[in-house]
């Protein structure tokens, strides 16, 4: 079956800083019409630096939509038409201070493909040197280091709950087994 | 440090059918003011059935935002108020046919809490029997029946792209090893 939505008619609904939202009619496969509600997002950038001891250098900071200080990996918003891999080294750098020797894609998702556009590129670091913390003015993280295996079981029983950082985690997990 | 950022101004910019949108002045840690793009969603659920044979029954569907059919684990927005466990043995029956002796939690995440508050709930079935597929007359689902073990190499290849299908994935085979 031809699943294929087509788009009838587009009607932009808000262009932000960072997000537009738009609503579209589309012609659904029975000929019937509907509207959906999208996010249209630039996508983003998430690392997992690995030291030599499997131990993984996390960043801790709130997040305004879930009203919650989050256990993240290094991340950062890719600016329009900025490479990821450029994006990801750049992230990793200001917001832990360190370099890596090894990048290693782990592929990118969809963070929710039923309203949004957003993509997550997500990457590996290794071999980690120091580099320099260069965080924005108005930007507050705070580093914390923890073993990659501790982080499975932390991913496993709730406690870290960031789409993102569990897929790094659990892709990087197996990859290293 | 106190990261936590007091909203001054909330302002509504979009009330939709599945999304709200509004943009949220804060004052942030050092006393600077900034606004937070923030979409509120009722927050979905996901279910991984997993039979006997150690096979998953997942779900193709077309999403309009990524314009693309994505394969996907069964799943389902959240009415207002609705409980998690019953969107979750809902979803199962309407979208595959199959009911579930036993239903265990996965635990819950945000997809990307960057700008948005939807919250995925993930549930694992096991112990399937037949119900009845019932989708509506607008959802356009096609079911495909695929081992465990082959779905972890699509995750880790890319053929899987959605998170909470990457998620529930990976976090059921951790448990089923």
């Amino acid at each position: 079956m031809d699943f294929k939505e087509r788009t009838i008619k587009s009607e932009k609904i808000f262009s932000g800083k960072i997000i537009n939202v738009r609503v579209d009619t589309v012609e659904l496969p029975n000929g019937n019409t509907s509207t959906r509600e999208i996010v249209e997002h630039p996508g983003g950038v998430g690392i997992i630096p690995i030291t030599e001891n499997r131990e993984v250098i996390m960043v801790r900071q709130f997040r305004k939509p879930v009203d919650e200080i989050c256990l993240e990996i290094p991340a950062g918003k890719l600016n329009y038409g900025e490479d990821p891999y450029e994006c990801g080294v750049r992230e990793l750098e200001e917001e832990t201070g360190y370099k890596a020797k090894n990048i290693q894609s782990l592929g990118h998702f969809y963070s929710t493909p039923g309203f949004t556009n957003e993509i997550l590129h997500i990457y590996m670091a290794t071999g980690l040197y120091k580099g320099e913390v260069k965080l924005d003015e108005d930007e507050f993280v705070e580093t914390e280091t923890i073993p990659l295996d501790e982080l499975v079981d932390m991913v496993m029983n709730g406690e870290i709950r960031d789409a993102k950082s569990i897929i790094a985690i659990l892709k990087a997990s197996q990859l290293m087994k």
